[in-house]
């Protein structure tokens, strides 16, 4: 009797999770055996932590119960974080014990890339996981408290976002939305609240469309936001950060969102990485690794015109598609399909019903592009857990 | 004409606010000019503090805009931070500007008594106003958000709570009851919580019937409170404390209630002070000075065996009653009342559901005292509010 293969998937968020219910689904009874491993005992929904950083949701709104999401008679989950992974004889090293594969997946997301400028990875914070978000709305609400004990300490009440490209325009909107609301529950005066938004590139949301990217920094403006934008950060210190202009802001408070590089296991594993990524082939794989897929934030894919594309949730997702069937075709033999990216559209939401996007060829704003990120939401929500996890975690 | 006399309250705590209801209710027109002085545009309940200072309740609940409890037309309200009482001119001294005073009412409050214990008055927190408060919840839940991220650093989910007299007692119970709810919306394991209460005098509550201290502590013990009685605190650092015992707690945060004494500005003032407290007269007037009356915790009253009540709401709220009348006789030419304490009871609330107290000679514990404990609060609502402010901030 031959042995039954073993696939371990590293990480369940959207790529590890997604590719974890295609197997559910599609994979014969003992035709494989599926674990999934996972630092905690929960899904996050990367795309939702700004609204709990920012205080303008419930952290556990942006977090599903991984048992509720797999059939745990058809897939096993190991809460543990893994710490090495060794392709030379097919292990994964956990924080408690080893696994060993047959087929791996890694979906283990990203790392906060700081690209060497000092102090940043000592002094910012990221917007990463349910404990990171929680720590950062803490944080905020801690500045406000000690700012009325050191009314003269005005520093305490400036935040700066590095960073203006999805995740950090995403955050302002609601970091602005959220500031009314702590005033009032501080007695602080808003005149004395300021929020920075520095950006290196030559503009924020680089790559979107130019017009919605001025009706996103007007609506973003109005709602209290300073922009510098082509301006990149020199140093982050504990008192705030140093401008490529010189210019020095106080702050106590720095969120970084400025980039994203891939985990940092796979470099240490021996894998060719760029940024800690790996540019995977055309069937997802790791190149010379004919049983290793690579997704997400872990992975590299380039668009037919030679540029790699921004990971993002709805790639993972798509990927994860992809993966699933690859894995299950590789056990039977069959041919592997190539993956290619379908873009359905990409909408940014900019705090309470404002929100900008292109949907096909057409591009939205204001409260239709808001409904539209609702939609997108909810339809994750389904993808993963059906009506049920509608109901519970929509938010409509 | 003869000038008006002008009367100034100093501070809008329990004393202030209820000498100025009995002026303004028992003035006749033209009678007096009343000033009422205070820090904050709102007065609030300090026996209710512990609660929003453990997050069991809201701040907004514990205080009430001083506008909504006098009448503008009779009194006037200044919101200003006295920084300076002068006696040989009648003068106090504002932060911005100085007001003439034909009669002083000081009602200005305490101040921490930290009895020279080293780094008590640098690192412990206090519990003595809403800011004070809101400080105390936003840091204890960013100890929380801190632990996720560094796990090692038990330290941070141990509490210490210096003094186990009445606000110190209560807090603990509030403080009991908000770690459940803490664990689980920070995905903490409860059991590496850590409460200390500890306390230099031999016995919790000094003062206070045994049976009924005996009863508290087991009520808090059952909560997960850990007791250190006759036991001081040596030194207090940032990183916790140092017992006379040797043992070393370690802990990032400290909050301590183990004494109050009187307003700093006194002793400056002049005034024979024991621990920055006055001991007035019969009549509530500070000696030497038939035109000022001190109440509160700047006061010092002695019980017929000749010992200082200790420093309470209802002492407070008789004085002022009585500080309100002799004021109208002083001025009427009319005799001045003695002040007598009449001890109506206390009650202390040990967290949800539980509190010991004694109401005339009777012990109560259990249900009976915490059901005795809100009706106290809203009978303290009804005094300075009526009907509409015990609908508006009443807990029932």
């Amino acid at each position: 009797m031959s042995r039954i293969p073993r696939i371990v998937i590293l990480g369940a968020g959207y790529g590890g999770i997604v590719t974890a219910l295609r197997l559910q689904k599609q994979l014969n009874y003992n035709e494989a055996d599926v674990t999934l491993v996972n630092k905690h005992d929960y899904h996050y929904i990367t795309t939702h932590l700004h609204m709990p950083a920012a205080g303008t949701d419930k952290p556990d709104n942006a977090r599903v119960s991984i048992t509720k999401l797999i059939d745990e008679f058809k897939i096993d989950f190991v809460k543990s974080t893994a710490v090495q992974i060794r392709t030379q004889d097919q292990k994964i090293v956990l924080e408690e014990g080893t696994l060993s594969y047959d087929y791996l997946v890694i979906g283990l997301g990203g790392e906060p890339e700081t690209f060497g400028i000092p102090g940043l990875k000592e002094h910012a914070l990221n917007i990463r996981s349910i404990n990171s978000v929680r720590y950062i709305r803490e944080h905020i609400e801690y500045q406000f408290a000690k700012f009325k004990r050191e009314p003269s300490r005005t520093e305490l009440l400036t935040f700066i976002v590095g960073g203006a490209g999805f995740t950090g325009i995403e955050f302002v909107g609601e970091l602005a939305d959220r500031m009314p609301e702590l005033c009032k529950e501080f007695d602080v005066d808003p005149a004395l609240v300021k929020i920075y938004n520095i950006e290196a590139a030559p503009t924020a949301l680089p790559g979107f469309d130019p017009e919605l990217v001025e009706y996103a920094m007007n609506v973003l403006r109005n709602k209290g936001v300073t922009f510098k934008i082509a301006t990149a950060i020199k140093e982050c210190t504990p008192d705030g950060v140093t401008l490529a202009t010189g210019e020095e802001i106080k702050s106590a408070t720095v969120i970084w969102t400025g980039g994203v590089r891939g985990n940092h296991m796979l470099e240490e594993a021996g894998f060719e990485t760029m940024r800690g990524r790996i540019k995977v082939e055309d069937d997802l794989r790791a190149p010379g690794h004919d049983n290793i897929y690579v997704l997400g934030d872990c992975s590299i894919v380039m668009s037919p015109e030679g540029r790699p594309y921004p990971p993002t949730a709805q790639i993972s997702m798509q990927q994860a598609e992809v993966c699933g069937h690859n894995l299950i075709s590789q056990i039977r033999g069959a041919d592997l399909k190539k993956f290619e990216y379908k873009p359905k559209g990409t909408v940014a939401s900019l705090g309470r019903g404002e929100a900008i996007g292109i949907v096909g060829s057409r591009k939205i704003k204001g409260g239709v592009a808001s409904a539209m990120k609702k939609i997108i939401d909810l339809r994750y929500l389904y993808i993963i857990g059906g009506i049920p996890l509608v109901l519970k975690k929509g938010r409509f």
